[in-house]
């Protein structure tokens, strides 16, 4: 039977390091667009990269298989198969022109932990790497997550008739030419319950600068935000004459917009103080480019609002907080604000045990991480919010993510793939109930 | 010789005001282009326009001129020929699509004066009415007040070459088609000295919406502010992933704009009640749409500046708190502004003695009135900075100018015209020096 990690050797030797690196490469060059990497969502360089993940595993005697949605399954059995098992796993798809490490890490670190395991024996849970399929949502204008959400039956009508940026195609065309079961698929059918996960792991570069900026190497993610967007907000006051219309007399839509946007500015600095996560971004603003004049006080502004949180209850607070100081403004400056439709994501609460799991392996294995909340979506999100208890482990990475020049140290990776396959081998052979 | 005004009765007749409006009728029915009045500077419409005038002043027994630049000047002969002279005017072109009291409206205030004048004996100093052409900015794409500034040669060859909107044609060629003299308009030769005139007054629609809202019928203007204008102002910050960059590492234009703005907008309040004269704009706002996202802290944004006073040194001070409050902003957000070119417009300070001669004679006519500042440009401030006493009187219209919707009444623009009339008269005879 596997054994508890040894408190101080690495599990990673020096060899399977030089495996890895070398798989990245392989990866790189066969995904290398002329610009970046692109591995398209249910195309033929997504398909490639599962392939080589594929390859790879069974040289290390591990088992494949593909499911209904064509993800990729690289398992290593467990003494019983019956109990639930202990998954990771990331996409292998990519923005176009984007980085090669971008979900494709998690995929590798998780090929990694069970190379790991089966070199030390067998654990009484199987234990799963899934490359999944189709996270990104540039292919398909906007949807994403397909793979992981056919897993659990979560494909609608809507996404399914998603049209490709460049072809046209639908979703539901691009993956039946990937050999998806559609029919099942179309019937929103569970690939996969919840239950048959005791734990789900992702490993993933961390897409903003947090780890760069507190110089830790890898992150422990205790939720994945959600959030609200309203794409189209509309400050309407009054155009008037900008030299002859006195300030009293003025409606002018531009300044109460930065009026909104500096209150709520001064409440999100306050919020972070008192202990809320939440981020706010106006990332869109624009008056009416038929109306544009210098000697205009404008009388209109459209523009953007977007927060997130991990916390559900500080997107709703959020949200009529807002309400009440749009309200406030309208009436002060004689404006009227127009949220317009509004869309939003569930956040995601990572499990607790879990995260304590994955804080005590970086100890036992002397790595320096930061505890830290994902403000990007991931397909861990579907899982946690589909019942299974999750969490993720970043890593450092240097200039965002979704382009060619992102940046990740093999040092840093091996470091979370350290964590990651000690956290497994662990949940491999525990009962504990990870549901926080 | 011409008495000074009877201080009760009004001087203009109900018989002359029928004929006013009839002429405004005239007007409207020869200059109707099917939405709105299209007068073109110096186009055929501007032309007829001046035609119109010319021929009433004839019936009623006045003189007509057309000088070097081809502006109408009607003229009520002084006893004293060699004196300077005492004149009104203002411009006969207007905005495409626009209204027709803008510009007329001075025009015709300054017959009735002149009639008014001639039926009561004559007076030492020769009154004029000026017919001013292409005062509108709209026509030749930015410079205006093509009338006045050819008056004191101040035309130069980036006038002369700006292109008409539509044709295409240069100024000078439109100029040339109305029988202009170019040969003498190309040298900058002054036609009139502004010695020549003893004060200049200069009735007009008001822009704004100020006698609207304080009940007047008409207003005293204290000076035509000026303005600086940045039409490019950026804001350089730092683009960024809206979910996973905190609030700690971001450098968010849209932000730092905002709190320029909302510095501004304060300052601005409190110079109003320090006793400044003051408005600041910004019509333009935009975030670069080729990197518009929701998810995407903005790390760009133009935006346009204007701020206007009477007062040069309010200006000026002005644009020294600006360039402080960028700095301030700039180290505290880690952006930078980019203020890129700037236009401006020297304010000018319009008459004293000639502001109290106006009050005074509305005090005789019991008329009720507003000292007020223009916020707009006139011709008058062409007048004023080359030299010329001015002043201006606004009369009460309701729904702004440039636009067939304004409104002005007739009995509001009688009493515009009679404390026009009545300053005239009484500065028609006077010595004293109306410089400030």
């Amino acid at each position: 039977m596997l054994k508890a990690p040894d408190q101080s050797m690495p599990l990673i030797s020096d060899d399977l390091s030089a495996t890895l690196a070398n798989l990245f490469d392989q990866l790189r060059a066969q995904s290398f667009d002329g610009v970046g990497i692109s591995r398209e969502t249910y195309g033929p360089s997504e398909t490639q990269a599962m392939e080589l993940i594929e390859r790879i595993a069974l040289d290390h005697g591990l088992e494949s298989d593909w499911d209904a949605a064509r993800n990729l399954i690289v398992r290593l059995p467990g003494q019983q198969p019956s109990l639930a098992a202990i998954a990771t796993g990331s996409h292998l798809d990519s923005v176009p022109q984007g980085g090669n490490f971008d979900g494709a890490a998690g995929v590798v670190a998780g090929l990694a932990a069970l190379i790991v395991a089966k070199s030390q024996g067998v654990s009484k849970r199987s234990l799963e790497v899934y490359g999944l399929r189709g996270e990104e949502s540039a292919w398909f204008g906007g949807p994403c997550y397909f793979g992981s959400r056919a897993l659990f039956g979560l494909l609608g009508t809507n996404d399914l008739s998603s049209l490709h940026r460049d072809t046209g195609d639908t979703l539901a065309q691009q993956m039946q030419s990937c050999g998806a079961d559609m029919e099942l698929i179309k019937r929103q059918t569970v690939i996969r319950s919840p239950d048959e996960f005791h734990a789900w792991f992702e490993l993933h570069i961390e897409q903003g600068p947090v780890l760069i900026a507190k110089e830790k190497p890898i992150g422990i993610v205790t939720g994945i935000r959600g959030n609200i967007r309203h794409r189209h907000v509309t400050c309407i006051g009054q155009a008037a004459h900008s030299g002859a219309v006195p300030r009293w007399l003025r409606h002018d839509a531009v300044l109460a917009m930065s009026e909104l946007l500096m209150r709520l500015d001064e409440h999100w600095r306050v919020l972070l103080a008192w202990g809320e996560d939440l981020v706010f971004t106006t990332g869109i603003v624009e008056t009416d480019a038929k109306e544009h004049a210098v000697s205009r006080v404008p009388g209109r502004v459209t523009f953007a609002i977007e927060y997130r949180s991990q916390d559900k209850k500080t997107i709703d607070s959020f949200s009529k907080l807002l309400e009440t100081e749009c309200q406030q403004i309208g009436e002060k400056r004689g404006v009227e604000f127009d949220f317009g439709p509004l869309v939003s994501t569930e956040p995601a609460r990572m499990s607790e045990p879990l995260i304590a799991l994955a804080k005590t392996q970086a100890q036992a294995a002397g790595i320096d991480y930061e505890i830290m909340p994902s403000g990007a979506g991931h397909d861990t999100a579907v899982f946690a919010n589909a019942g299974v208890p999750a969490t993720m482990i970043f890593v450092r990475n240097d200039k965002g993510s979704h382009n060619p020049e992102e940046r990740m140290e093999m040092a840093d990776f091996i470091s979370g793939a350290e964590v990651l396959c000690r956290s497994m081998i662990v949940a491999a052979n525990s009962h504990e109930d990870y549901r926080s």
